[in-house]
């Protein structure tokens, strides 16, 4: 039983995992889309009420029956290496390989339609809502008085991004950043910000749920710090025992998205309550595992490889 | 009880529903998502547990609460149309809309999860299957000598795009094509086609499933005319019943697919067998409707209005 990572070459965290089921046993297939057709070549045969497909990368042959899972880590565009890449190639590559793999029997971590849905901010705020963690008041919109009246309600307001930094070169950094309820909001109207009431927090806790597992990790916030992500607080990721209530919260997301693997961000206050803040369907771990020896890797390559 | 259309401007299958819409007395807006923002605004706060949306086109405003039925016909690309477009606003905006939409409880047609599946030709075949449908032989491959062998072994063979043809202009027509088993199959090495045994036809029969309802349409073949699609046969569409075993088999796959729309391409042989070509979930049904008098603008409105 063969295990396909679809991922970029460059991808530290993909190989703590490719070492992981190496040490299983686990036979693996490292497939970037960008690849196909060239460095890799597929064929997918439906006949008879049967489906037959294989897959080719570097020569290697697998046979799509063989797989038993399937990692959407990091993949590249389809076709993008290809000799004469085009928008049309790429929608031809992507339909051909995506399509057979999604005729497979293959567990998906994350399936890339429940991931597409997850990656909505707007969504998980909802599904945070409806699975009963504690989430921050938010508000995502175009109108410049929306904007206002929710700075001033709420005293303290932060601003995020909800697609992430734009993409290229040079790339960007857009930190989650403190406004002024006396701010100028009209800008809105141009681009929908996500503003949510500010938590001050003493710690950032990381939650990684692998399948039914649940690996959390927490790092106390320096002075003042907004977002746990930039700057150098003098503490490290330690690891963290997981509430029964943030237990059943986490168990009812993850099924009401159909996520096997999601990385939650929670900010924790004095009173050391969890306030839900984004879930990640393609969070990082690596980070995580490195300060507190947590096995992620291990659980990620067990659950590819179909272990409970 | 509002329905919300997301489609461009111009859409005369759109006009259609829109007129049923009327004539059923059912509030309805229709947003181009490459409107926002501009002419159209949008609002979702999350707070105490608690979703509230806002949608405003050309100043007319409908709560998210309100909203019944979401119909994607042919929506535009987010932001298009916006004062300094660009990629990462396009992100950004289609986050703030498609995430506000999914935290409503309206129903869709299609939910984008379920439609970016069932775009994929590949799985459509593996439903197919699956469903009990007749299928023709088929592969998709970037090995030429797997096309090469196929092609010997069904003898008459039409060649298809996976991905529909090309965007942009000028525009290029793919109709389906018949190939012949001597030709040269080196290319599949560098874009994956799809090659389907040729199923030689005395009608194209267009079968669109509304929610519940189906609606068969039956046109008969001129003479060796291979893609129904294209040229003049000098015949009509004509209503046609729709046997109990295809509407099984439809039913397992709108069921499978979670589809609430879907218009199925069959070729009908000269033993009557009806054997499934694919399944657009996005399919037009104007020139049916046109040519049949089915009322499938009607049943579309309908649906969306909430009737059973």
């Amino acid at each position: 039983m063969t295990v396909l990572i679809l991922t970029c070459e460059e991808d530290v965290t993909a190989d703590l995992v490719v070492a992981e089921l190496a040490a299983l046993g686990t036979p693996l297939v490292r497939l970037d889309p960008a690849d196909l057709p060239g460095r890799a070549a597929m064929s997918a045969e439906y006949a008879s009420g049967d489906f037959d497909g294989y897959l080719s990368v570097d020569g290697r042959m697998v046979a799509a029956a063989a797989l038993r899972g399937v990692w959407v880590r990091r993949p590249g565009t389809p076709a993008a290496r290809a000799d004469g890449p085009s928008d049309w190639l790429t929608a031809e590559t992507g339909q051909a390989l995506y399509g057979m793999l999604a005729s497979t029997d293959a567990r998906w971590m994350n399936h890339p339609a429940a991931a597409e849905r997850a990656r909505l901010k707007p969504w998980q705020l909802h599904a945070a809502h409806g699975s009963g963690f504690a989430v921050p008041p938010t508000v995502v919109t175009t109108f410049p008085r929306v904007a206002e009246q929710f700075a001033a309600r709420h005293g303290r307001v932060v601003v995020k991004t909800l697609s992430g930094p734009p993409r290229g070169e040079p790339r960007v950094v857009l930190p989650t950043a403190l406004v002024s309820p006396d701010a100028d909001f009209t800008a809105v109207a141009a681009a929908p910000p996500l503003l949510q009431r500010y938590v001050p927090k003493r710690a950032d806790i990381r939650l990684a749920a692998v399948g039914r597992r649940l690996f959390a990790a927490r790092k106390a916030s320096a002075e003042g710090q907004v977002d746990g992500r930039y700057g150098e607080t003098g503490h490290r990721w330690e690891p963290s025992a997981v509430p029964e209530r943030i237990e059943r919260s986490v168990r009812a997301y993850t099924d009401a998205a159909g996520l096997a693997y999601a990385a939650f961000d929670f900010a924790e206050d004095a009173d050391g309550v969890w306030w839900f803040l984004e879930c990640n369907q393609g969070g990082q771990f690596g980070f995580v595992e490195l300060d507190t020896g947590q096995p992620l890797a291990r659980a990620v390559a067990e659950w590819l490889t179909g272990w409970a």
